[in-house]
């Protein structure tokens, strides 16, 4: 037996890390406009020690420069120095932003010792890097704080808050390990993961070898099943650094422990949604395979016709069953069944909804967070995904800001 | 050799062929809101003659009661009947919702004699057909009427202008034959051809069998290709009446002229898209495969990033470049070439966008049709794809309306 605690601290809550953010002015170039009241734009997150580390990146064939500067290191090395910047994606660059973040760690190993170091960015598309900005960084980081806080904030870009979370799993006999992490997204957000950056430390004496196989489960349990726009990026990355100093391992608690953690960052992106006022869980069950209701629950989450529906607070089931018969699973409106909460709202018994039934689930859809479950009757399949509403606020964002 | 000319008159610019629309109240039903500028809610399509018929029908696995009744008549069936409504999908109605059409035709058949009668409806979701409203019509409709433009009213929903086009095909002997045609959609498009109807008559002497293979290469050439929201509908359907009393009949000049027909309605569907500012075409070029080239033209007319991007006239090619690498397809950032009509957006040469490119993009993007080209440079695929913009009133339509 285990127990998983909720921590303070972010970041800070693992021993061993340290962590900042400042604005070196990139928030301030004409090309990257955007959020104004978050103030850095490039964080770190080191280590006293050597870490293991994991990554999972963005399926898009256009990978950032970043990506490709990160998987040029050998298989299972290890790192002590993660860079991050927000406004600039580093992204369709060519060889030439390869070529940057060569030269940016060039001038940080003439400042300190660093071991492989990893650059992670997000932003616009098809600048390159302001190297003599992000270099000027490396005099002013104080490369002792354990400011999770001001690295939060450097990264995000349309977010409208941090994204942060932190925990402690302590085992039968006392001993115990943490995982604290970071996160920006807000828009394009899709089960493909995207346009979403996740850092997660931890102290856990996890085998290096355990690292990727926990961070896949994690992250299909938690970024790969919310969807603001269905979009992916070039930029999309999550990634665990292990410096294993706790000495304690316990593989199934630190596998649950990392999925509340990403899963706790993925509704805080999911509710961060461009423009969103509202998250609904929607659960697929009764489906012919678990894949099937997977199917069906992505397409649900990401039906624009569902989504202005929800913002609209209108209780028109039509577009729930008519997304299901699109989404190409097996299906017969004889057998459907789908409740909003515990409120029936379709069966094949009772289609229409009268005045009474309406207002109820209207009163349920007022709700900045409720459930619509869809029962297809065919099988024991079963899924669920998360999605938000989609609103004025998403066009004006996405039509005015360049992201 | 042959001539396709335009014609006046739409579905009454062909002989034989009769038509109506009238209000039987349906549009001032509180549960069928909608737009309030059209007034006729039922129109029917009759001939003189028995038809052969041939219809696509939506991909949709909960398909309308309407599409189920036509089903239920065996193959090579003829008709001279088709009735249709709007504001009412009768679509998951069950077997009720098929008993209902049934009786509506009972009804017709007291007043007059009807081969095969065809029922086709579009609407809301869910809720029975006024049968009795329905059948009101019956004592009302001028069967003796080639009213196109009533019957183009009718049968619209959230549109804001009537789709109606016809034409006339003259081969090299001086001998002709004619296309007329109605459609409406405006919302829920999608290249698997949603909430759409199209109704196309002729008197060309087309043999029964080359019919429903001529309509599906002028879908696929036309309503495939457009692009509004990305959701398939559970009632879309592209019908053809044939009543071959021209006597006169040319396969290649048919098929052309059938495809120009097409491609005309869904022009005019996508222009009529829910809040819709602008159309752009997207051609996809040098692709590893035409399925590949599709795949991207595809996956662009259906990005929100890309759709607000429009909207908002921002010339910014990462979210065209980031939709194409999202999209699955064979790509490399080093081979992609990116025109807005004549303009370069994006070579590997030439990366960024200076000011100059960027004000003449722009000035693009303010027309209101515009080309985007992108040659991914790895083969000889090719498609095109035509999508419109993502506004502020896509939203609202669809957030305050019921359809």
């Amino acid at each position: 037996m285990y127990k998983i605690t909720p921590l303070e601290g972010g970041l800070a809550a693992v021993p061993g890390f340290y962590c900042d953010g400042i604005n070196v002015g990139m928030r301030t170039d004409p090309a990257n406009s955007g959020s104004s009241d978050i103030d850095g734009d490039v964080a770190f997150i080191r280590s006293d020690t050597p870490c293991d580390v994991a990554a999972i990146f963005t399926t898009n064939r256009f990978q950032a420069a970043p990506i490709r500067h990160f998987k040029r290191y050998p298989e299972g090395f290890q790192t002590d120095f993660v860079l991050i910047n927000a406004k600039n994606a580093n992204a369709m660059t060519g060889e030439a932003g390869i070529e940057d973040i060569d030269h940016i760690f060039d001038a940080l190993r003439s400042k300190r010792t660093v071991l492989n170091p990893i650059m992670s960015s997000t932003g616009v598309i098809g600048y390159r890097l302001p190297t003599d900005k992000i270099i000027s960084a490396f005099d002013r980081f104080d490369y002792d704080a354990r400011d999770s806080d001001a690295a939060a904030r450097a990264i995000l870009t349309t977010d409208t808050f941090k994204k942060e979370v932190a925990c402690e799993v302590t085992l039968e006999d006392g001993s115990c390990f943490r995982l604290g992490a970071i996160a920006k997204g807000a828009g394009m957000i899709d089960p493909a993961m995207a346009t979403m950056l996740a850092f997660v430390v931890t102290d856990a004496d996890i085998p290096a070898s355990e690292m990727e196989p926990a961070l896949r489960e994690g992250v299909d349990a938690s970024f790969n099943r919310i969807s603001v726009d269905g979009d992916t990026s070039t930029n999309d990355t999550a990634m665990l650094l292990a410096n294993r100093v706790s000495g304690v391992y316990h593989r199934t608690a630190f596998r649950e422990a990392l999925e509340q953690v990403l899963f706790a960052l993925a509704m805080m992106i999911l509710r961060d949604g461009e423009g969103a006022t509202k998250v609904v869980a929607f659960h697929v069950k009764g489906a012919a395979t678990d894949a099937e209701a997977r199917q069906a629950a992505v397409a649900l989450s990401n039906s624009l016709l569902v989504k202005t529906a929800l913002f609209g607070e209108d209780p028109n089931w039509g577009r729930i069953a008519s997304t299901i018969g699109a989404s190409g699973v097996t299906c017969d409106e004889e057998r459907l069944v789908i409740h909003y909460d515990d409120l029936l709202i379709y069966s094949a018994a009772q289609r229409t909804l009268d005045s009474t039934r309406e207002q109820e689930a209207h009163a349920v859809m007022q709700h900045d967070q409720f459930l619509i479950t869809c029962d297809l009757g065919m099988g024991t399949g079963e899924s669920i995904a998360y999605g938000c509403d989609l609103s004025y606020d998403y066009v004006k964002i996405n039509a005015e800001y360049r992201t």
